[in-house]
């Protein structure tokens, strides 16, 4: 009963639009990658977004620090790519070293570079339900992902499991702008299945390998799977994807789901803001 | 049954010691009112404002402009309270005239003088559950009654309903800090009186007279009424009080309620700032 939304066939397409539209434009968007340290998940996704970039020609230039690196020098690196004008987009890969400050990292980035979202500039725009330079990527993608299937969000029960920064906090904000009623669900909730069962859309954003199982979903509900754990060698969601697969009316599948389309919202966002900049 | 959350009294104590403080410690806090135009309720608003300043010891300065008075002319006013040294917070009355963007004239003001809390800086760290200069007075109030009767929050049930810059999305996002399980509604809000009656803690903050009747309000609730009409000559909450009391656990009464408290954490703020600055 259950229809799988395909956010890779979604996110292949888009990547061959950005494709055809920087070929035909002859644009020269440029991605800077900061990494710090030696997390094997970073270097991952980094490596990711790196072949992504490559793909649909986009720069991508990561710059690479020790894991005993000061702060003082990724924040002189940041303010050295906010002044280049050849820079379009600056991502820091997250987490970074403990004695480094987040915040201060992330708001050293300037707002018109900010290919996440994650400045305070952007993520207070979209808390306040106005446009910002970038829509945090992983938010993006399952808004996209959820109006190319046409599902309707205006009105609906949406119940967002989870509350980073990130993708809990920011999707609960972007639900609220498309008039959806949002409940946001975390460890400290009490009764999380009674809530989770009312939901139309809910969305697992945890990172605890098939948290939701049948029983704390809805006959009919759509489901969005943020999470992505590896389990006996097998990626799994936070969802119990076979348990629940018949009862409800569409899933994102772990992998194939909101994992590319949050590839696909970073290399939209880094075209955007090259198209936003003087070049 | 129910015991009345006595915001008045709650407020009269906070500006008393704030009073007691200023005077004992030879402070010296000023607040800057920007009014534009003739809108009755924001004249109200204004004087209640400057009142209390006057009888704690906080210098106001209302700088009042004519309706049709310029965006730019706003602006430049506020970027001299801004250089001010003798100015510590800066308020200006919502709402403004159409043709000038409240936004444009929010963000010129200085965070550090932002004594509304309305800066995309403190609003987006209120957000991100970050300490930001100011937290927003009406929903610091609430919290602020809330602690005074020791009622529990983590674990809770919320409701908010209404999602205003001012009161609905901050205050949804300061609960969820403290550890609430969250729901927004709205206008768009399906079944409302269905997600009302599971609240353990109930926001009204529509602007609606007596539009929460009894049975959208589950047995033993804390409710907190934010809105204030005048009806027949009256003034009314959004809560239809008379019919809910006997069925809940805690309420707000309007008017001497969440006003007060609004009042009172003003104050705080100012004083905050004050201490905040190099005088």
């Amino acid at each position: 009963m259950g229809k799988i939304l395909d956010g890779k066939g979604l996110s292949d397409k888009i990547l061959n639009k950005l494709a055809d539209s920087i070929l035909e434009n002859n644009y020269s968007p440029t991605l800077a990658v900061i990494l710090v340290g030696n997390n094997p998940a970073s270097e991952v996704y980094v490596s990711v977004k790196e072949k992504a970039c490559n793909k649909i020609g986009i720069k991508s230039v990561v710059y690479k620090f020790d894991e005993n690196t000061e702060e003082s020098v990724i924040l002189n690196q940041i303010r050295e790519l906010n002044e280049n004008k050849d820079i379009d987009g600056i991502l820091v890969q997250l987490p970074l070293p403990k004695h480094i400050d987040k915040f201060k990292v992330i708001e050293t980035i300037s707002p018109q570079k900010d290919v996440d979202g994650f400045t305070l500039y952007n993520f207070g725009r979209v808390a306040l339900g106005l446009k910002p330079h970038c829509y945090p990527c992983t938010p993006k993608g399952i808004l996209t992902l959820l109006d190319e299937y046409k599902i309707q969000i205006e009105g609906k029960n949406v119940v967002v499991v989870g509350r980073s920064d990130i993708v809990g906090k920011p999707l609960a904000n972007i639900f609220l702008k498309r008039n959806a009623t949002v409940t946001i669900c975390h460890s400290k909730t009490k009764n999380l299945a009674e809530i989770t069962n009312r939901a139309d859309i809910l969305v697992a954003a945890i990172g605890c390998p098939k948290f939701i199982t049948a029983e704390m979903v809805k006959d009919g509900a759509i489901l969005i799977d943020v999470g992505i754990s590896r389990v006996d060698g097998k990626l799994s969601g936070d969802i119990d994807f076979d348990e629940v697969f018949d009862k409800v009316a569409y899933i994102t599948p772990v992998p194939k789901g909101i994992g590319p389309m949050t590839i696909a919202s970073l290399m939209e966002n880094t075209l955007e803001l090259y198209k936003s900049h003087n070049h």
